[in-house]
């Protein structure tokens, strides 16, 4: 398998993290966004909208995190990403929806480069968005997630993958963890995972180049 | 089944298909998301994110709209929401996920609520950031899909489920198909079905009163 990453992309990151709790190698192929290579006609041919991730399963290349990591869990049941039961499942991949669908995309690269550079405004402007869609989606979170110690008992699941890359993020923007010490709590138990450390950014190819 | 939702939600409006499409009766629960009757403490309890839409199933409140769809596809297995095979299920959350992760959380009332109330922009401003996200996410699920007459083949999948939602907010800012024929095809085999026609936002009781 070829994966299409950049080492801050939290989606990528995603991708990563689920890939080797699944056991399975893959070559990374980076594509600095900072540079804008997803952008370029070459890259657009591997994945239409321009955006990563993108896997290539050979025959067919996936993209988008959400569909790639619900196709991982299922080409590959074990050890699986979500528990047993549809109450639980959903109840994992609610948290795994809120940092996908409702704080990640008002926070990334994309959005954030429309805000100071369409709409003009300065980096305060956009660090106090950024930090208002965390804390609105964290204060949900913590209030939803049973640590013991993974977001949702003994063993990770689709929520701490989502989890990890974004409380990455979070640090990043200097945004405290503070009022949120079952978050703070399932991100210390992922970082002691291989899986989860081989994932992390500054451990990527690409990061050094940066 | 109890289902909080209001009319215009574009999260809600999905749910609402999915429960018609496997034939789930529910019982609808308006919170008027412009009086703000979300952000109460009464809805709270009912879903910490203060966000639509919730589904009590009796005994569990189920939150977030993907967790949802997933949910319902596992505990009501017919008709399927997703095709055979690993690659093409995968396919057809990628078109659900460019939607649910890539265009609505950019577009949706309290991102927009923002751009306007606390950035000040006008509605110029904030209609030409919606369109510039629909044009985005449009431009590459146009590339993704193969109408036949749905969005992937001869029934109605998830894909379909996000983009009929999509598209009437498209239309509702005055945002052309023309460029999509496609998308477009795939929104009329939609309307033609009982399960998409009465989730529509007009036929909810809260349509009436707004």
């Amino acid at each position: 398998m070829k994966l299409y990453t950049y080492f801050r992309s939290s989606a990528a990151y995603r991708v990563r993290i689920a890939l080797n709790l699944k056991g399975v190698s893959y070559e990374s192929v980076a594509i600095n966004l900072l540079k804008g290579e997803q952008r370029l006609a070459e890259y657009g041919a591997i994945n239409p909208q321009h955006r990563l991730p993108a896997l290539d399963i050979g025959g067919s290349i996936l993209t988008q995190s959400p569909a790639i990591i619900e196709y991982l869990d299922e080409a590959y049941p074990d050890p699986p990403l979500l528990p047993v039961g549809a109450v639980n499942r959903a109840k994992v991949r609610a948290v795994a929806s809120m940092i996908g669908c409702d704080i990640h995309p008002l926070n990334n690269s994309g959005t954030l480069a429309y805000l100071k550079n369409r709409l003009g405004h300065d980096q305060v402007t956009a660090d106090a968005w950024y930090a208002h869609w965390v804390r609105a989606g964290f204060d949900a979170i913590e209030a939803l997630i049973e640590p013991g110690p993974f977001a949702f008992g003994s063993r990770p699941t689709m929520a701490d993958i989502y989890l990890v890359p974004q409380v990455f993020n979070a640090r990043r923007f200097d945004i405290s963890l503070a009022d949120y010490p079952k978050i703070a709590g399932a991100d210390v138990a992922c970082s002691k995972l291989p899986a989860f450390e081989r994932a992390a950014p500054a451990r990527q190819p690409d990061a050094a180049e940066s």
